[in-house]
C-alpha cells in the first residue's frame, strides 16, 4: 500500500532534514539526550556530551564563549521534540531514496 | 505530479502534528517567534507574548512557578527549527486532507 502526496512535498521532505540536523547535538551528532542550553550562547547540547567536553575546557565547543557547568540550562521543550521527531522516521527515510531531486542538474552534453 | 510514500508515512505525518504543536507559544498559539526560555522551568513563549504577560504576573503562565523577566534566556536553536518546520507545510497539510485513517476502525456489522 502507498499513499501520493502533492508535487510540493518532496521539498517538504529536505526541510525535514534540515530540522533533523539543528536536533542533533553538534558533539556526538546523534540526536540531542536531555538537552542543556548553555545560557549566554543558546548553543545546546546533550548532558552528558557538554559535561565531559566542560571538564576538560570551558569554553562552549560550538562559539568559544567562556563556560562552565553552572551556565548550563535544561531546554525540556528540545527533548520532547526530539522524540515525536524520531518518530517520523519513514519520512526521513524517503527523503534519501524515493524522492525526486529538487533541482536536477541535467548535464548539458 | 504526484509522487508515494510507503504506507507507514501517514502516521509519520500524525507525529509531524505533534511536532508542531511543540513549536508553538502556549500563550498566542502561533509559531514561537524569538523564543524566550524560563531559566527555572523551561517553558518556553514569544518574546513579546512572555514579556507582555510577566509586566502584569511574575510567574510563568505555564507552571506558575515565579518568573521575571531577568529570568529569561534567548532558545535561539528553536527559532531555527521554527524556521526550517514551517517550509514543510505541504507535508503538514496532507495531514488533514489526503492522509487515510492510521487505526481506520471497520463497523462490525
Ligand atoms: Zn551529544
Ligand atoms: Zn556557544
Ligand atoms: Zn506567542
Ligand atoms: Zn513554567
Amino acid at each position: 500500500m502507498s499513499f501520493s502526496l502533492a508535487a510540493d512535498a518532496p521539498r517538504s521532505l529536505v526541510c525535514l532534514k534540515n530540522v533533523d540536523n539543528l536536533l542533533r547535538c553538534p558533539i556526538c551528532f546523534d540526536y540531542l539526550d536531555t538537552s542543556m542550553m548553555a545560557q549566554q550562547c543558546s548553543h545546546t547540547f546533550c548532558s552528558l556530551c557538554i559535561r565531559k567536553f566542560l571538564s576538560y575546557k570551558s569554553q562552549c565547543p560550538v562559539c568559544n564563549l567562556a563556560t562552565t557547568e553552572l551556565d548550563l540550562r535544561n531546554n525540556r521543550i528540545l527533548d520532547d521534540i526530539v522524540k515525536s521527531f524520531r518518530a517520523t522516521r519513514p519520512l526521513l527515510s524517503q527523503i534519501n531514496s524515493e524522492s525526486p531531486p529538487i533541482s536536477p542538474k541535467t548535464p548539458s552534453s
